[in-house]
């Protein structure tokens, strides 16, 4: 094949200019303090891991997994989540540590893209993982820290929806036992949120009235704790019973959290990932069309890392919520220190002491000619060089200013 | 090939316990915070690049690149510098920037290896690249902010050996011209610091001994300001006078800064990469074998990606850096909030309000027994469930204590 052009970079990738880079680093600062504050620790885990590994054990797709071949012919994958190498951590070097587990961590992930539809393939997650306790209480702790971090990332609207993947398998296996590919297909519409080929393929199944209208009911299971009850009387599936009860209970948590104003049950949400086992969520941004997290209940992964364990916890999309957040002032004042050779030493002592007081201070060395210009500009903001400054201090050969 | 067993990571790459994140964290933002006050804006490139792009121009010897490759059979390189990527963008994206350019980064970056010897696959570089300027001034900023970094990361004490390759090529070219293999040789041991096998070289050559003793004069020249003025003695190639010219304004320079106390001249000191066209310097922290920091000049790179320019920068080896820096005390109070089933509304808001400030809070939904057994150890350190808390506050059913 030809040699990519000079500037060329590997499709989906992108370089992230100072403005953006700002705006990135604060939000990660700022999330990360508040899950430091609600006492979860970072952790840090290898870009590349191999595939047969935490490859096979994520909950991405196998065709969205960012797969290289190493020199050794071996599969190597570029991490797509980090919940599967916290998981390999935990059954490891964390395997003496007691339950329960608050870990968190801001990282970049990767996703293989078939085409170029301008889709990223690297791309920043920051988020936790709440291992070791099965409770209601850990779930609506991870979703009201979820909310927490939307807040601290800036976000200034959104929602969360939660919904139960017990509940969808329990009324389905109460309504079509045994019909896997109808149950396939119905699900299948509802992750796409394509109501009307839901109802579409309703009319179609050779199923009773009652069943179907009792299958067109969740459709409406979108609320506030109203949702919980109604869902009770519609399914008299066990498992589907108990999902929902471990629902209100996740509710009345959130209650006490204060945050009922930013959630909202949706029964008809099915979490992207397949290994979800309880409760699942998603945020939603107003203006965006793609959620700015998600997370849920897995309580199935820890074992195939040898430690078997619930585990809940959620990812905020990083990268999505910089389109929605505003941008940050600069921190510190700018200032432009111009000297004259003869007054090097006064200007880089006068940049010395002002940088440690917090400012941020470039020097420059110019002509006679130059310094000449300058003057009357100083104290004020200026341009120089094609960088703004929001003061201007001259240190010339004939006064003193520093 | 055998399937790699279920925690195994790719070799030289390793994962990072929440102690040694804070630690690697907390050097981050320090050096970055201190990279800022010096005007030094922040960027960020991909993981992945183009082997044929960037991964060429690197100045990482191609066998240590970490080649991989796609699914389409093209060879993609992990980052093994932020340099490369950096002038890609300086080309590109930034083509229309005035001069000069200040940059930051702090990155992970890559490095392939034969052996399983412990060397590091993975691990973090922060660093600077100032382009536009071929000035000593410009020199003399890098390695004072150089120094700057080294002291904001906490790094207790450490010297700074600046060299010069214009003066070891000149020298060369004057004393064996066009003996390129003896040139080689002896320019080897130098990188290897083995000046034993210099001596053996040089003794074996067929040359006359004044130029044997102008050749081994150079192990010599290894000090302050005074060995500028041995060195214009000892050759007189103008390539070597101007480059120990060049190397005198820089340490005048560098004396303005006040930091001559970290700083010595080393005119053995070959860089590592032999894309350097300059001064080059490496730092080197007490009790540790190898360099904490590495930078220079390199004028020829920007060049392959069509924007000729001075160049000059450095990288602090920030993973190294991490063993002998002091650990820091963790920021803010832990408090552990166990409360009763009835009182979990009054216990959320008492962790709410303790984040808002500041403080580092994890609730935990206690039994009536367990809540029993903790009375009297309120407000006085305990640990729970393996995690030490500073404080310890009680929220149950029959005092109205938060």
């Amino acid at each position: 094949m030809s040699k990519p052009k000079v500037f060329e970079k590997p499709t989906g990738v992108k370089d992230y200019l100072p403005h953006a880079v700002a705006k990135l680093r604060r939000i990660e600062r700022n999330v990360l303090d508040c899950m430091h504050r609600w006492g979860y620790e970072q952790i840090m885990t290898p870009t590349i891991e191999y595939y047969d590994t935490v490859g096979v054990a994520s909950a991405t797709s196998d065709q969205k997994l960012f797969k290289l071949l190493n020199q050794k012919g071996t599969t190597i994958v570029l991490r797509s989540d980090m919940t599967a190498p916290i998981a390999r951590v935990v059954g490891s070097l964390l395997k003496d540590k007691e339950f329960p587990l608050r870990l968190s961590y801001h990282a970049n992930v990767f996703r293989a893209f078939e085409d170029k539809g301008g889709r990223e393939a690297e791309f920043f997650q920051t988020g936790v993982e709440l291992v070791g306790d099965a409770s209601p209480e850990a779930d609506a702790e991870v979703i009201a820290l979820a909310i927490a971090s939307l807040q601290a990332a800036g976000v200034p609207a959104f929602k969360i929806a939660i919904g139960h993947v017990g509940f969808l398998n329990g009324l389905f296996e109460e309504t079509l036992p045994g019909r896997a590919d109808e149950q396939e297909a119905l699900k299948e519409c509802l992750l796409q949120r394509d109501h009307v080929g839901y109802r579409d393929i309703l009319r179609k199944l050779v199923i009773s009235d009652s069943v179907r209208e009792e299958l067109e009911g969740i459709l409406r299971l979108r609320g506030g704790q109203e949702v919980c009850s109604q869902a009770l009387e519609l399914s008299s599936n066990p498992d589907a019973k108990a999902a929902i009860r471990h629902l209100c209970e996740i509710w009345d948590n959130l209650t006490a959290y204060g945050v009922q104003e930013h959630v909202l049950i949706d029964l008809t949400m099915i979490g992207d990932f397949s290994y979800y086992t309880g409760m699942t969520f998603e945020g939603y941004a107003s203006n965006l069309g793609f959620p700015v997290c998600s997370g849920g209940r897995y309580d199935n992964l820890l074992e195939q890392f040898g430690r078997k364990s619930p585990a809940t916890g959620f990812a905020l999309k990083t990268t999505r919520i910089m389109e929605v957040v505003e941008d940050g002032a600069e921190e510190g004042q700018r200032t432009l220190i111009a000297y004259a050779q003869e007054r090097k030493m006064d200007a880089i002592r006068a940049a010395t002491m002002r940088r440690a007081n917090g400012e941020i201070v470039v020097t420059a060395l110019v002509s006679e000619e130059e310094l000449d210009s300058f003057v009357g500009m100083v104290n004020r903001p200026l341009t120089f060089k094609g960088v703004e400054y929001d003061q201007f201090v001259l240190v010339n050969g004939k006064e003193g200013q520093a």
